[in-house]
């Protein structure tokens, strides 16, 4: 009998343990050995911010399996047949000898393990910035576990009044919630010019920000952090380049970089752009006997077919199973990813898949949007709720490039159905008719991904001129001569409008037509934007020659309004 | 100037209205006419039962826009520029002349209207069954307004406590569910073997009767109405081959019939298999300046590329709107559907696109299935709920061929992703690489449906063999001699258990799996079936050679458990 198989794993939290316990249910006879430096591992990070906020009651559960076993070394030893080194550091690889060499962190003590196979998974860990003042009492990450539980003592202690998120990407946003959750006067400070700016174009997250601060969360984006001020050796502000905020506690969310000093010191190739450990579409890196996968490693983007670096536990479990039936001497890959993300901001579902507007001009494309308001499910339903939908398609192609979606809808549900069409390459044409399953409690007629491809046609055949409300507040502030005709209902009106409107309500526009200027531009909208359209498409027909719809009416009007 | 183009549009529920409002926005100068049999028209016809139970309080809820609007005929006159004609029927086509004949119902009065194309939204009808006593007071359908308004007064008078319902299809299933919200005692009685028969295969459907019992109605399948009895002129009982059963009220929902007297008398092609009228991708009958949509017309299914009637809101507004294009001289498609349904049932979510398991077989596919339960949504969160699977593919391609889902968990979104990858094409394997977004809020980091279809990669690759819950009661009851081995904790042993079952906990099996007979099947099974899985490798490792998986575990057992 051959000798069996020795796989080590470096890594315990999504893409190791995945892909260790993969290798045992395809190989029973390999052994498996898997490093992990913290005590604690294979462990929900993602669901950190819910522990911090008590939404996730016991540190246990986010450790268990759905029975509720706790993942720990006896667990893998018995149900996995994995032997796991945890408290134990992977400091060396030895190529050539096709060995690793670790460090029991209790002990000291090292030694060499050898593998035919090894596998990287040694995932991302958050980035500290240069900021004077980070080591402060009272600043934290929130990225293990640990992380988790000094958040959670300090707001034990009561003693935080006020809170300081610096960084406005998802573990920013979640832990804004978590914190506001739990009583804190939350500020949030972004640098760029707007929150979730590599996830969101300006007007979704602008949407976004709206909601937090009617949550009592300050926004303060095109914001620096300076530094870190205290008394003592504790935070008591944080400085920035518009004034001082009183802090207690200050989160550093400014992102995650890749886990890489191990792979690099093996000389294993590393990407330019992302710095994350290059493999190919089986997950192996540049030496054939070591694989990788999860937060450590880049992704291809599917639809640019560039290197991108989008760390998320979905993915990682994906490239584990990929990379374990590899390295047992099957066959699997992984194809790379459109970036799908998902993140809970209160009562809104924030989402995308696929390029931005932005990233998908700068990519070259010849993009057209649509923004699309509209209830989640049958508009009669009492539990109907908004969903706004930005679609990005290419021009040339009509190809389906990107969604966005924010608001108290269903948006998980379209950016799923968005990521299928991504991957088949739809059209907009294609995806206008997509057989969803369709009932009052669940969704409208038209879903709302069919409208908004049905927009995007619209555009594409020329039916529909449209400008962005970007453009409109552009046309405002040079204050240009044109009519933004709002075509709502009065009482509509009554209740909110858009600065320099004027209202003909669309069942009068037929009749009232008369009292618009022939020779001005005339920008239609409504609450969602149907009515901007129709009353488009009427004066069209009345032989207006310059009528535009403004996309997203009301409802994504991403400005201040008129009460 | 040419003459304005005339459509005349027979119909006026779903996608009448809609085909009739986008030709104008095509067209503004065309003559759009729109001929309705019944004074009220444009409504929510899906929402029926939700007004019965008044989850929806107001008639006009299901006839206005979001905005409020009631879409009646000034609506359409002002708004759409559609003339309406309700109280009006079509009576005739003379396809020669290119004319419609249409009678006035409340004067009597006829007329001939000209048209350049005609547009036939005649929608589909109630079935009634031909048993004695049908025209009894208190029997209903439920498929208009005024229906729903006559079973919400037989209710409001309070004389209603038995309620039987004949049909155990969508519209039965949700009127159960109305009525029960009222207060009534329903039994549902139906004819096949299971209730949802062209929807779910027996072990979900059963899955669905379980929950609906729970629930407090009496399900009766395998049953047939017989007579309807009365006293007087009102029902009082339901005659069946199972026995009487007490009723002041009935719902007779055995199903729709397309409505194609119209189309039948000029001559159109109908049908054979589905009695609906013929149309190509464009929506064209057999007489190309005649069109039609909705629940007349007959699809295709575009798995099996067979003729298909699956009447549905959603489809009809999407073929009222390529049937539109094409008669305003532009080229849109249609093409066919996936079967794609979604139902609420009380707290359950259940749902199918493409095949059944039944209908894949009787397709000729040599389909292999999975049975897959899990939480919906990260397991930690308080917000998870149960979502069970039945994922179909072919063994010869891998590719999807059709997904089920049951239980209160999120099963509508399962449904979409998978109507997505059965459009593409997808393999089992590309579903598995799906990018679909993830946080705990909304998915766990493996999506139900990734973990569907890496179970049926599982099973194809030879991984997994595998019985399913059928498979294994036939079993039971042929007093086969078999371990049927449970290998979750004593805990959940407790609590419930299957028939003829013994437990080895997952975590003592390598060590205990000396008590096991290696001359004898073994199939086990968990809660789920990832430990069954699991239990399957580690003994197949340890030399046995007869070891299978449950599918589906104890959660979608679909028999009696023991507790």
């Amino acid at each position: 009998m051959p000798d069996p198989l020795k796989i080590v794993v470096v890594g315990g939290v999504a893409a190791g343990p995945k892909a260790a316990s993969k290798v045992k249910r395809l190989m029973p006879d390999a052994e498996v050995i898997l490093i992990e430096k913290g005590a604690l591992f294979s462990f929900a990070g993602c669901g950190l911010p819910y522990y911090v906020s008590e939404v996730v009651h016991e540190q246990k559960d986010l450790m268990a399996t759905p029975v509720g076993a706790v993942r720990d070394t006896a667990f893998f030893q018995k149900v996995k047949g994995v032997r796991v080194l945890n408290r134990t550091e992977a400091i060396e690889i030895d190529r050539e000898g096709k060995q690793v060499r670790i460090r029991a962190l209790e002990s000291g003590e090292e030694s060499w393990l050898p593998y035919d196979k090894l596998m990287l998974a040694t995932g991302a860990g958050p980035v500290v910035p240069p900021i004077p003042g980070v080591e402060r009492k009272g600043v934290y990450t929130l990225h293990s576990i640990e992380d988790a539980e000094r958040v959670k003592a300090s707001l034990a202690e009561g003693r935080v009044r006020n809170a300081v998120i610096i960084g406005g990407g998802l573990i920013g946003i979640e832990t804004a919630e978590a914190l506001a959750a739990k009583g804190c006067q939350v500020t949030l400070v972004e640098m760029l010019p707007h929150i979730l700016a590599m996830m969101l174009d300006f007007e979704m997250a602008r949407l976004v920000e709206l909601h937090m601060q009617s949550k009592g969360v300050r926004i303060m984006a095109d914001t620096k952090a300076l530094a870190i001020v205290g008394e003592g050796d504790a935070v008591s502000s944080v400085q920035t380049d518009k004034g001082q905020l009183p802090a207690e506690a200050v989160i550093l969310a400014v992102g995650v970089r890749p886990r890489t000093e191990l792979a690099m010191k093996a000389g294993l190739a590393i990407g330019e752009k992302t710095h994350a450990i290059v493999v190919d579409e089986c997950m192996r890196t540049s030496d054939p006997d070591i694989y990788a996968a999860g937060d450590c490693v880049e992704c291809k983007d599917r639809i640019t077919g560039q290197p991108c670096f989008v760390p998320l536990g979905s993915t990682a479990n994906k490239q584990g199973r990929v990379a374990a039936i590899n390295m047992c001497g099957g066959h699997d890959t992984f194809p790379g990813v459109f970036g799908s993300t998902v993140c809970k901001v209160f009562d809104f579902c924030v989402g995308r898949t696929g390029l931005t507007e932005k990233a998908a001009r700068a990519n070259g494309y010849d993009a057209i949007t649509v923004l699309s308001p509209g209830a989640d499910r049958a508009h009669y339903m009492p539990t109907a709720k908004t969903l706004m939908i930005k679609l990005i398609a290419s021009r040339a192609t009509r190809k389906l490039l990107g969604l966005q979606v924010v608001g108290p809808g269903a948006g998980d549900k379209r950016v799923d159905v968005a990521a299928m069409a991504l991957a088949a390459g739809m059209t907009v044409d294609q995806l206008a008719k997509a057989d969803l399953c369709y009932a009052p409690p669940f969704s409208g007629a038209m879903d709302n991904i069919i409208t908004a491809a049905d927009i995007a046609r619209n555009k594409l055949d020329g039916q529909m001129a449209s400008l962005t409300p970007m453009e409109v507040r552009a046309k405002l502030d040079a204050k240009e001569d044109f009519v933004f005709l709002d075509v709502r209902s009065p009482g509509e009106w009554e209740e909110v409008r858009l600065p320099g409107s004027m209202l003909i309500p669309l069942g009068a526009l037929r009749e009232r037509s008369g009292e618009l200027p022939r020779d001005k531009e005339i920008v239609a909208f409504c609450k969602a934007s149907l009515r901007g359209y129709e009353a488009a498409r009427i004066l069209l027909g009345q032989g207006f020659t310059d009528v535009k719809v403004m996309d997203g009416g009301v409802a994504m009007w991403p400005f201040a309004k008129e009460k």
